[in-house]
Order: C-alpha cells, then sequence, then structure tokens
C-alpha cells in the first residue's frame, strides 16, 4: 500500500505490560519494512483532541534500551472521558469526536493504530468512523475478555503476578493453618482467577460465570481438612456471584460500604462456616504488572507486526487477533459486543474441576 | 559440651521466609557435626504444652530437596494463647508453663533452639526460665524490629517483595499520572518502609518513628510534578503517624471503620490536596515472601550453625545475632525490651532524604 | 471404566520444569475423583524392570506442600541405557522388554501414564506394546519438538531462562558495546531459539530449520549499527546450520574438538568480520528450569487430568496434546515420527523477520 | 562548598547492575539538594580523553523512567587501554594521561566521581593525581574484592543470579543424579562463590583463598550418599586452586586450550572417581545481572548521595564504603593495594564448613 505514509498508534483504556512492545513491534515493522513514518499519540484519543497536538514521532532509537520490557505505556493513557460526551470546564459535555478527525487530519495520518481492551475498540472505532479513519485495533487486557482472540495483550503477565501471590500466600496459610483468600481482577470475567487457580494449586475459585454458594465453599474446605491438608487456598474474582443475584448484589454493594471488597465479604462468612481462620489480600494494581511475561512480549511483537501489515494491505476496521497457534485478524464489529466471558464447557473449568477445584455450582 | 544428645528446635509468632533454612542449618551442624539428635516441635510453644506431645525427629533427609527455598515454616507456627494465661474451653485461662516444661522433660531434651520475634523471645525466655531450660534465641520477622541484631530473618524477602511491587506500581502510575499508594507491614518500626522507598524509586515514605504532615507530602508531590514527572509513588507503614498524636488515633481508629487502612485515609485526603488521581494497594500476607531471599538464606544458616555452637559451648540464654559483618550473639534480656525502631539518624533515614525522599517533618 | 484401579505413572528422558504438576494432576485425578490407587514408577523404565520393584503408592497428601511449583521430576529418570538393548555388566546388551511387562503385571497395573519426550514416547509405546500394556502418554519436552501438540509441558519455561537471560545481557552488551551470543538448545528444532528471540529482543536467531550465511549476520550486524545502536543480540540453537551442509558439519565436529560449541565456533568469525567484541555465554542445564512457568503448570495440570480420563474411557494407545485453545489428545503413531521443527511459514518466523530479526536465508 | 558547581561523574571497568541508581543518586544528591550541575562521561576515561569530549549533562527528568532498575551503565564504560600507555593507531603505545586532565578542565569540572573497582580506582586516582583532580570513588564489582568496603555495588545481583541458577540445577541434578558443577566468576577471591553455595544449597565451593584436593571432594561426595542423597551441587570459582599450586596452573593453562574452564576440569576428574554422572554449567556475562537486586539499589543509593555529600565537604581522593550498618568512606591508598580476599577465619566460610559444605582444605 505504497500510499501510506504516516502512521498514528495509541493506547487506550487502562494500562497492562506489554503495551510498549507492541508500539515497538509497531516501530520497526513500518520503519523498517515499509519506511513509514510513526507518530505515537500521546494519552489516548485526548492527545488528537487536544489543541496543540499531543505526539511525539517514533523512531529506532527510542527501542534500543529497555522499552521492550517495561511495563505501562510511555505513550500514557489518560481518560479524561468519553469523546462523544466531553465533560466541559462549565460541567456540561459536548461531542468532541469532529476535534479527534480534525487532529487526526492535522497530522496528516493515513491510518491509525489503537491499543485497547473491547470498551476502547468500541469507542475509537465510532470516532473513526466519524471521519472515515482508517483503523486497526490491537487487543490487550489483564481480564482477556476481548471477543475474537484466545489472548489479548496483559493478560498472562497478570497471570503471573496472582500466580507468584498464591506461592507466597501458600507457605504462610500452611504454617498458620488458615484460609487465605486472593481477591484479583475479573469484573465480568474469571479468566486471571481460573488460569491463576490452577497455576497456583488453589482449592476454590469463584468466577463471574458461575454462581457459587457459602456452604459448599465450606463442605470443600472440610473435605481438604479431612483429606489431611490443614490449609486452604481460594482465588475470588471481584465479579464473582452467588446463585441468588440479589443476595450477590446485596453483597457487593455492601462492599462498597462496609466490605473492601467480596474478599472481605467471604472471609467473614468462611470464618464463621469453619474453625479456620481465613486472611484476605487483595493484589490491586500490582495485577497491571510490570516487566511483561515472555509470552505477552511475543504476543504483542506478533500483534504489533500484524497489524502494520494489514494497514499495508488496506485490512482495515479489524483487530488482530490470535487464534489456535498463530496471528489473524477479525473484523471489529464481531469485538465490540461487550466482554467476553469464560467458556463453561471450556478445557480450563473442566480442569479446574478435574483437579477437585470448587468453581462454583456445577449445575447451576 | 559432650553432655547435650536431643536438641528441640521450634518456630513461634508469624512465619516468614527463611525458617526452614534456619531449621535445616540447626540440623545439618547437630547431626552434622555433633551427632546429636534434634526435634523439631509442632506449632511453637503448645507443641510441647499438649498431649500427646506433638513433634517429628528431624534427620539430614528431609532437607535433601527444596526445604532450603520453602518460604513459611514446616513446623507450624500456630498460636493458642499465652501460656501463662491460656485460654481453655470453658473460658477461663489457666498458667500452663509447667505443661511446657513438662513436655520438654517427656521429651529429655538438653536445650531449645527458638526461632521468634521479640515477643516470642520474652514469652518463650520466660516459659524456660521457669523450667531451668537452656534457651538459645534466633531473631525473625519481617519487621527486622529485633534489638541486638542488624538483621532478622525474613526482613530482606519482605523488602524484596515491596521492592518488586513498587516496580510493578511505577509503570502503571506513569501510564495514568497516579499517585499510587503502597500500603505494607510496620506497625511499630519503619524498616521495610524506609528500605523499600529507596530500592524501589518511590518519593515518599512515612514510617512511624517519624511523624508527617498532609500538607508537607502535598508540596513533595506538586515538587515532583514541577520537576517534570507526572506521577508519584508513596509507600506507607500501617503504623505511621502525623504530628498530631490524636490525629494520627482518630484516622487509624477511622481506619478499623471506615477506611482499609492508613493507605485508604491518605489516599482521600491527598486526591484532595492535588490534581493527580491515587489509588492504593495493601500487600498484606503476601509480603511474609515465599522463596527467601539469598539474603535470608545466608542469615538463616548462619543464625543456625551458631545457635547450635552456642548449645555445644554452653552460651544460653542468648539469641544469636548480626552485627557488622557476622555472626555473634547477644544475651536475651537486651532483646527483650520491646520492639527496634529505625535510628532517626541512621544512614537510611538520611540516604532517604538525601535522594529526595519525604520521610515525615525533619525536625518534628 | 470401572475395572481400572491401578494406575501407573513414570517419567522418561530429560527432567524439565512441570513434570511434578503433571504427577499430581493425575494423582488427584485418578484418587479425587475416581477413587483409584496411583503408582509412581522410580526412574522411568527401570524401575519396572529392576528387582525388586522400584515405586512408591502415591497419596494426595504428597502434594499438599510445594510440589506443583517444583522443577525435576521427584519419581527421577535415570536412563540405564534402550530396554531393548540393555547394557549388561558383562559388556553384552540384552532384551529386557519382558522385564518391563513382568514388573507392570507384578504390581497389577490396569494402565500406564508415560510422561515423556519423543524419544520415550516410542520406546514406551514398543515396550507396552510387548505386553499388551494400555498406555498414555503425556508429552514434556524443553525443546518443543513433539508432534501432534502446540505444547510440551517444560517449554515456556525454558523459554522463560533464556529470555531472562537475554534481559541481563541485554544491559552489559549496550554498556562494553559488544555482540553477546547466547548458545541455546535446540539440536533439531528452533522453538526455543526463536520465541526468546523474539520475547527478549535478540538481532539474530539462528535455528536449525533455516541455513544461515556468517556474511548475513556480518550484514545485520552493520545495519543494526547504523541505525545508531551500539550492541548486538544473537540467540544460537546448537544445531544451527550454514548452507553448506558440509561446512556445518566441520564447524561442529570442530565444535566437539576445539570449541565450546556453535557459539564458541560463530564467535570467532564474527569478531573477525566486525569491529564489535564478541562474547559467548551458554546456558546448558539451567534452562531445564527449576520452578514451572504459569503456563507449564497449567499444561501439566490440563494434561494430567486429561489423561486419566482418557484411561477411564479406555481410549489408550494416545498422547494428550494442547491444541488451539484446549486439552485433547492424538494418537501415538502420529506422534512416534521424530522430532518436530518449526513451520518455516508459521507466524513465528513471520513475527521474528517482521521485527528485523535475521533469522537465517530467506529463500535458502 | 559553595565553589562546586560542575560534577562529573563516570563508570569505569566491567559493568555490573546498579550503576545506574549510583549515577541517579548522585544527580539526584547534587541537583536537588546543592543545584549543582552534573556532567555524565562517556565510556569511562574515554570520554574526557578523546575529542571531540564525550558526556552528556544529567538531569532528573533522566530518571523519571526506570533507570534504578536498569542493569549496566547508561553512560558506557567501553576500555580502550591503559591511559598512561594508551595504544595508538599506529602500533605504539602514549602516555594520555594529560588529555584526561585537559578534557576535565575543558568541561570546567570542579571534581568526579569515579564508580569502578579496584583496579579503576587504581589507575583513575593516578590520572586524577596528574591533574590535582579531586575524585570521589564508589566501589563497583560483582566479585566484591575491593578493600574498605563490605560491599561494592553489584555483588549481590551476581550472588542472587548464581543462587538462582542453583535453584535451577537443583531439581535436575536430583531427576537425573547427577553432580553439577557451576562455575562462577571470582578470579582472585570467592566472594560469589561462597556466598552462593550458602545459599544455594550446594555441598562443595571452591575458592581461590582454600586449596582443595580432588580426593576430598570425592570423599564428600561419597559422604553425601550414603547420607541418602542421590545428587551433589558444586560451586566452583574460576581461580580456584589445588594444594600443589603447580598442578592448578597446568589445570587452567590446560583449560585455555583443552578445557572450557576449570569446571571441565573438574567434572572429568571427578566423573572418574565418582558413580555419579557430572555435568557443568558456566554462567559467564549473565552474573553481571541485569535488573539490580533491591540491595544494590539501596547499596548504589547510598554511596551516591554520599559521595556527593563528600565532595560538597571536600572529603576528597576517598571512596565510599558500607562498613557495619551505614556508608562511610576511606582514604583511596587503603584501597588500591589489590583484589581483596574472603576471611579465612570470617563468618562465610565457618559457616560453610558448619553446614557440611566442603571448602578446600581447612589445615593446609
Amino acid at each position: 500500500m505504497g500510499k501510506v505514509r504516516r502512521l498514528g498508534v495509541l493506547t487506550s483504556g487502562g494500562d497492562c505490560a506489554g503495551l510498549n512492545a507492541v508500539i515497538r513491534a509497531v516501530t520497526y515493522r513500518a520503519v523498517r519494512t515499509y519506511g513509514w513514518k510513526v507518530f505515537g499519540i500521546i494519552d489516548g484519543s485526548t492527545g488528537l483532541m487536544e489543541r496543540p497536538l499531543r505526539y511525539r514521532e517514533l523512531d529506532l532509537d527510542m527501542f534500543s534500551g529497555t522499552m521492550l520490557r517495561e511495563g505501562g505505556t510511555f505513550l500514557g493513557t489518560v481518560n479524561r472521558g468519553d469523546p462523544f460526551n466531553y465533560p466541559m470546564p462549565d460541567g456540561s459535555t459536548k461531542d468532541r469526536s469532529l476535534d479527534f478527525v480534525d487532529g487526526f487530519n492535522k497530522l496528516a495520518l493515513d491510518a491509525l493504530i489503537v491499543i485497547g481492551g473491547d470498551g476502547s475498540m468500541k469507542i475509537l472505532s465510532q470516532l473513526c468512523a466519524v471521519g472515515g479513519i482508517g483503523m486497526v485495533g490491537v487487543p490487550k487486557t489483564i481480564d482477556n475478555d476481548v471477543h475474537g482472540t484466545d489472548f489479548a495483550v496483559g493478560f498472562t503477565t497478570a497471570v503471573n503476578v496472582v500466580t507468584e501471590a498464591l506461592d507466597r500466600l501458600h507457605p504462610t496459610a500452611a504454617s498458620h493453618h488458615r484460609v487465605m483468600i486472593l481477591e484479583v481482577m475479573g469484573r465480568d470475567a474469571g479468566h486471571i482467577a481460573i488460569n491463576s487457580a490452577i497455576s497456583g494449586g488453589a482449592d476454590v475459585a469463584l468466577i463471574p460465570e458461575v454462581p457459587y454458594r457459602l456452604d459448599s465453599i465450606a463442605r470443600k474446605i472440610d473435605e481438604v481438612i479431612r483429606e489431611g491438608r490443614n490449609h486452604v487456598l481460594m482465588v475470588v474474582a471481584e465479579g464473582c456471584k452467588t446463585e441468588d443475584g440479589e443476595l450477590a448484589t446485596k453483597a457487593q454493594s455492601h462492599g462498597q460500604m462496609r466490605y473492601g471488597g467480596i474478599g472481605q465479604y467471604l472471609s467473614e462468612h468462611i470464618s464463621n462456616m469453619t474453625d479456620l481462620e481465613t486472611r484476605v489480600t487483595s493484589l490491586g494494581h500490582v495485577q497491571r504488572g510490570g516487566t511483561p511475561s515472555t509470552r505477552d512480549r511475543l504476543l504483542a511483537s506478533a500483534f504489533g507486526v500484524h497489524a502494520v501489515d494489514m494497514v499495508a494491505e488496506g485490512k482495515l476496521n479489524r483487530m488482530t487477533a490470535w487464534q489456535e497457534r498463530g496471528v489473524t485478524d477479525v473484523p471489529l464489529e464481531e469485538v465490540c459486543i461487550g466482554p467476553r466471558s469464560l467458556d463453561p464447557n471450556g478445557t480450563l473449568i473442566k480442569v479446574a474441576r478435574g483437579l477437585g477445584i470448587y468453581v462454583g455450582e456445577s449445575e447451576a
């Protein structure tokens, strides 16, 4: 696609590990292979909406150091609000989508690579549609809940961080005969929880996709103790629910007020139902990860190279994806349909249950 | 000391990384060098108080695997209460110190090595005094607040875990232009906080030893931003205080009710005082550490070997210690005087301030 | 399959990370779900060939500690020679396959789970065929060169170790303006080399599947330097070759005598062809890995559970496999056809070249 | 010291982890506290010797990213030869010390902070003496063999890397019943070897300070096996020697030709003397470390701050040092007396032997 000369790239939404690796791969491919210019937009869509425009030209030299291994995004990803309903200083909101398009045109860009989660894909594809801007998406999110791809950038790093935390909680649980509850990210999907529960040797994994029962958890704890172990590890996604939706809602609105979160809620109930002491840990932003995992660096590199090739071939309004054993791409409209849940009949829940992990009610 | 043939060893108080490495070194030294028998008491002092006695004989083979590298204590350290005021099933308390002495005698032990923090050293030395039991202490605590020794086992591992968390919080703080507050252990002493703040590149370190002021924190944040940075890292020991003791008390009793802890309290105030968003992470039990650091394994090994030598030489009622560049020992009565604070005129606070870190008010 | 009551499991061939995690998953599934007995055979096939039989019954309690996270195999995997041509003390060889079958029968086993690489799959399936023994294979090898599965247990841990080494070599290369050559495992396949080269930011990746040219390497080094970088990272699989097969053979037989290996050979030639100093590192057995990666633990767990289910369902003489996003199984005869090479048209080589990495001659 | 306005800083000799952390601390202290200008000299002394001068002014912003955590030195440390006998293009050598002094004066520097090992301290202090340049040294070396300080920057990171390698070699040794020999840096001193041998659970540690005997090693291996273990870990400093100096010399000159090094030499002899297989790993440049350990970052920070304070106070021609529990300084002439050996009567060798590790002949 000889026409393309100027490529924009931005990161949008919550940061995670591997974003810089994507930007690096985009720059390497565009500059080394195609001889294009690459412009990194600062702080997501706002960099194109604000005046003066905020961006920097990206060259190979920027990546000769440790950028591949650095967490977060050096382009920044500050969210100042929905561009279609942008909050103004006077308290009103305004549709600023044309400012975005105008910024794109002022920079004389030919196409835009957007690295984001499912929410960002939706907003950015709408913004691009306004101006007829050719966009290629690259999926990233620690939650791994983007449709169309087996893996999003940042996910395996988050699973590593959580698994490592379980490795550290295990010996203290065993030394003190405790139930350790680890609350992890996952409001809509249990990908982090189920993966880390298997890898970290947990006994209970609560996920949004499958409702749990407190008495079943207590029964599992009894079972573990009868087998001769004196401690229990639980991984709890922040969005996990009981069968009774209402109770769950209560517990969580509760959580906002009285508890630190679902972990605290479970801790109180479980310590009442068993003889073991309970302790809660909530990993919070540490899960965003720092240094990307080997796998996230590879995924990021594959996506970055492929995204540039897609622009070169004019395959626009699509998102890079990892399926089976390689990189491919999918239409953005198949992606922008909300978060992707864990498949309740997939390998992971089966493996977890096969190991004896309690993953909510089987026949809920 | 030809007479000693049967050596007891127990772990007491909160677990940490490196306890198994001490037990290993004790066993290696006692069995290989002296040909003694070593008995590991289960769950601290309770193992000698309960009937049947709970213990296991330790042999070299137990340590041929990964024990050196495992966190926690394979002997357990469950605390059922003060032996001098032991809680009975009927709700009353009872002095069970003689049960402890009787247990020691039933096992026909010649001496006891106690691995514990300052609280455990005190209780165990009192228990041993009741029965004229020869005791050698080995200091352990992630807080590093044991008198008489530069380092206690478990401390550097905890610092590593906290520093690693800062390494992970840094890129997400930078990507989103945030103030990241990391709440760490340290109710009475700021050893973990000050070490990790220096190693992890924090801008603010709040410790129990030096009162802080909210407006000074806000001023430091402004300064950082004026220097051109868009994010701030804070490490906050759970026991840090404002100048006004009463306010601190309010904040913390507050903390019990309304906040998750001091981190939450600071977060609310700081987000009101600056333009940056704030986020709080509380590492909790993850700080107990899992796999011990290289340094903790070395310290644990040195203490274990030296403790056995002390028994062999009849140097009893003393604690192993690390001073300057080697292992030595100190009398237990010099240790059992409460937690050791950070020296306000020591190298660490000076270094922190030298780097520009805000460590509370200088001339409070 | 109600009949199965006694399940054997053994590890065969070179050790790697995640073997204990497979054994744990097999035991958890067999004991918890099916109520079977599980017998771990010591030191691979030799445990069944020798008298007395060498094995231990596996119970849940063995895995309550850190086994999931421990490298190697606690069952051992000592190879004393080909069972069909077993070396005898007098220097002769003997077919001892019937001893193996007899051992299986003496233990009254119903089926055997074999955790091994492609060589072990072949030998063990032949041994099992002799006695009509029902076997299920679980693929493991750091080289990832087993047919029929996207991933074998142990591979991603090895890639992590190599990538971490590149992360450590990068700053020293940059500080001293050097070409760092990292020699990694891979006699027949370049899976480790290509994955770690991408993840670790290498400039050159030499693999057995694609012949390289020394002058092309020198040209790549020049290119990097013209781009403004002062250092170069190379990952070299031990089995990489030049276009001229004969030269490669000379270099490698050479390697046996004069050089430590292919890395040394390349180092001498490259330092003659460029202005940069060269240094070689050969990671050796460190690549076998220690603590398994999160991914290897998941893979191991999935394979262990599925292998037991296969036995339960009578799906024998097959190997567990990971394909697309889940666990499945393939016939052993499709596996036992030698090592699996890297697909020269697959995603990985394309990504590597897309980033500008030299991966041998494109149109060789 | 109001006069000082312009401070130079350079790194000299082999790189290690923590150099950037020193430079950061120097810059933070000099700029934030004193308001000075700081100039980083590129590639050690050569940056001042070459024309145009090679340097960059250092500001706070350079360190807002990950510099604290990056290995190596971003200033570079390329050695082009002894400045007093500098190799010229025509093959002759020339005293270029006056070029160095002239460069210092051209940059109008007031003082120079030199981060280097014992060799660099010597050369640089001689260079500075030529021009009456005020110098402050900061000790760094993975070998920890600088006189006057308990720790040099980079050492504990190297020990961590070696210990981690032992953690990885242990399970493969155990799985295959092997003697694993790990060759580590340490031509003149055994600091790395003895520390990592204790921390990594080795059975044998050979160091330059204490001669070893092959038959004693074989005896130790027998002992381990009699105790019931089937594998042995050895850590071998590259400069270790037998009692018979001549033999050692032969072995090592031998090493240059026939062996990869002392590890290979030992491997051949040990496999002849025992029933176990042997394997050798040589970590090489990986020991330089990448991301500095928590301890090295703290040490680097303390040294950087203190070095600037020394300049401010006019305490010149001295080196920062860590003694007991804090930072101090020592005269350079006490440092420049060759490498510092391990104290044969110090804690470390005693601890190692107390654990049963063979550390050469006791009464050689």
